[in-house]
């Protein structure tokens, strides 16, 4: 099947454009020695994740239970659930962990590292370290880092860090300072739990601009990342790869023409309604209009405005664009995880216009 | 199953709230004689859907030919696809309709038109008319009106629009006035068609908030409407429903704390992107926190970032919230359409905290 076969909207992944960006990654990590522990939130997909974890110890990150299980159930083990537990929900994590896998959560609370501590299955878990975000997590020198250690008792695992303020750097210094205050602050607290007796094998960092500029992971044993493989505009504009290393990309086809306008069938559900680019140095709308091949962008040309099913096409003066209704366009996406997410498969490409294979994605909870 | 055993994040739908909402539609349109359409891209569950149509001709909406296949499945054969169809989509349109469905489709195009005439299985069609939103359509008065309508020949239906712009209206007079024109406009173009031989059968028009507000449907003869079902933040902001009108909340559990600051498991993807309330008099961030049991807000106490999977609550100074890991609240939904489109299934109460039933909803293209 062609590109121009598929029905419309859908997603197109270009796996040498995938591949690309998950080995830029294995050498911006080789050079630290330090491996992988590829987050999944943003392919959700089995067959990516094969690809993710090429070279690496083969463990992965997730942000969802229906992840943990989706991977459990394709053969991988070990399996970092990186958003803060619930006493609730360790009933699901213990369910897998009992069929083969390893799944570890993660904590910042006391009363909640006593319900792990005390569940009739306890999983491996790692407390959450805030080294800036300020989003989850404890500070490197709380005085409850010891506290919810010792509750954790044999579950303890370690400790984890997310530099999610990474995204508002706006250059390379930027990212490298960033970079710098989460190895450190994420490393502090393990040497602290160490300093006292308590065992820290994982420290785990990771986010895909920090990931990438780090100039230090001394200390690291791990570091997770996940919209590199696919990347986004926003990526771009932030510095974390180029513009044509954009993996993912939306197929729409032309619904309507009007002078000045044009509608495509990829609106805030194909797309997202995130606008992160608002922020970013460019502003690119709900995402920026590319020739069916991907390659090729008429200017400043995208997506301005996004009803339910409709994207509203407005072309660049420079660039004008007289297609007829059914003539299909490729969206670049603002922010490929909330654009992936309303889509259950991928439409795979290698370059050209040929469909070499269809993967599908785990979405929900 | 109470809603306190649900895993998170999850949709909750009240029975009571949807049904007195559709009553309300209901008894709106019987003043004028009118029948409903109701759209279904709001709700895409065919139990929405055997209410909605209660006590109407039984006829419904789409936006997907997805939703289109689904109901279709489900025994609705009366389906109007109101997104402007694409040559290539007419294959997919007539293989339902050659079991039993009878799916109309959507164009403003001349060649469109020639190619719905010269399907080997034609399906009915409406012209989309332009009553001021600018998106899709062509104008009352446009020539190529008279040339779509000969192209189409016996495929031709009659005549839609759609007043989107009536989100843009910020009180009854501006719905008002909206609504008039939405009617005027496409009553017009039905007019031009009939004055010279074409049948006209369907004039189709409909906005939740014009639907509602109309003060003359003459000539109208069914009317869309959709988020009106369930309601959300924005609708409630432009006076279409009042706040305690939501039907439907995403159900989430508490996963973070710290002074000033809740983290909560429902994030952009569990609420959306979506800001449309950021245009309102009322700015409710990424949706306003409620009581597990969906009655009582905390003054205003808003979801105020999201992220993938974390949504950060920061309370209302007057209305401080000690709660712990795993409590539960609800949150109300900017814009229902999107937030409801990233889950797969309602869990539906009827005021109290049982779970009465699990309904599922039909995603994706």
């Amino acid at each position: 099947m062609k590109l121009a076969d598929l029905p419309t909207p859908c997603l197109v992944l270009d796996r040498g454009t995938l591949v690309r960006n998950i080995g830029a990654m294995a050498r911006a990590l080789a050079r630290h020695g330090v491996p992988l522990r590829p987050h999944m939130k943003t392919a959700k997909s089995i067959d990516v994740a094969r690809l993710a974890t090429t070279g690496q110890p083969g463990g992965i990150t997730v942000s969802t239970l229906a992840e943990a299980e989706y991977f459990a159930g394709h053969g991988i083990a070990d399996i970092l659930y990186a958003v803060g537990i619930t006493p609730q929900k360790l009933d699901q994590v213990a369910k897998l962990n009992g069929v083969g896998a390893a799944v570890m959560v993660l904590t910042d609370d006391l009363d909640t590292a006593g319900a792990i501590a005390s569940h009739r299955r306890p999983p491996r878990a790692l407390i959450e370290i805030d080294t800036g975000e300020s989003r989850g997590g404890i500070t490197p020198d709380d005085d409850r880092l010891l506290d919810i250690a010792g509750r954790l008792g044999p579950s303890l695992a370690g400790v984890m860090t997310h530099a999610g303020h990474s995204y508002a750097g706006r250059s390379v210094a930027d990212m490298v300072r960033i970079a710098e205050a989460e190895r450190a602050g994420v490393v502090r607290a393990a040497e602290r739990l160490r300093s006292v007796g308590h065992p820290a094998p994982i420290v785990s960092m990771g986010s895909s601009p920090t990931a990438l500029h780090a100039e230090s992971l001394a200390g690291i044993t791990e570091v997770r990342a996940g919209v590199y493989m696919f990347g986004d505009l926003f990526q771009a504009e932030i510095g974390t790869h180029g513009i044509g290393d954009i993996a993912l990309t939306v197929l729409t086809s032309v619904i309507g023409r009007r002078p000045g306008q044009l509608l495509v069938d990829a609106g805030g559900l194909a797309l997202s309604k995130d606008r992160s680019t608002e922020a970013a140095p460019k502003d690119y709308g709900f995402g920026l209009v590319l020739d069916i091949d991907g390659r090729r962008s008429y200017g400043d040309t995208i997506v301005r405005r996004a009803y339910q099913e409709h994207g509203v096409v407005v072309p660049d003066p420079d660039h004008p664009l007289d297609l007829p209704i059914g003539a299909k366009l490729r969206i670049a996406p603002n922010h490929t995880c909330m654009t992936a997410a309303a889509h259950d498969r991928y439409c795979v490409v290698e370059g050209g216009d040929e469909v070499i294979a269809i993967w599908p994605r785990v979405n929900g909870w």
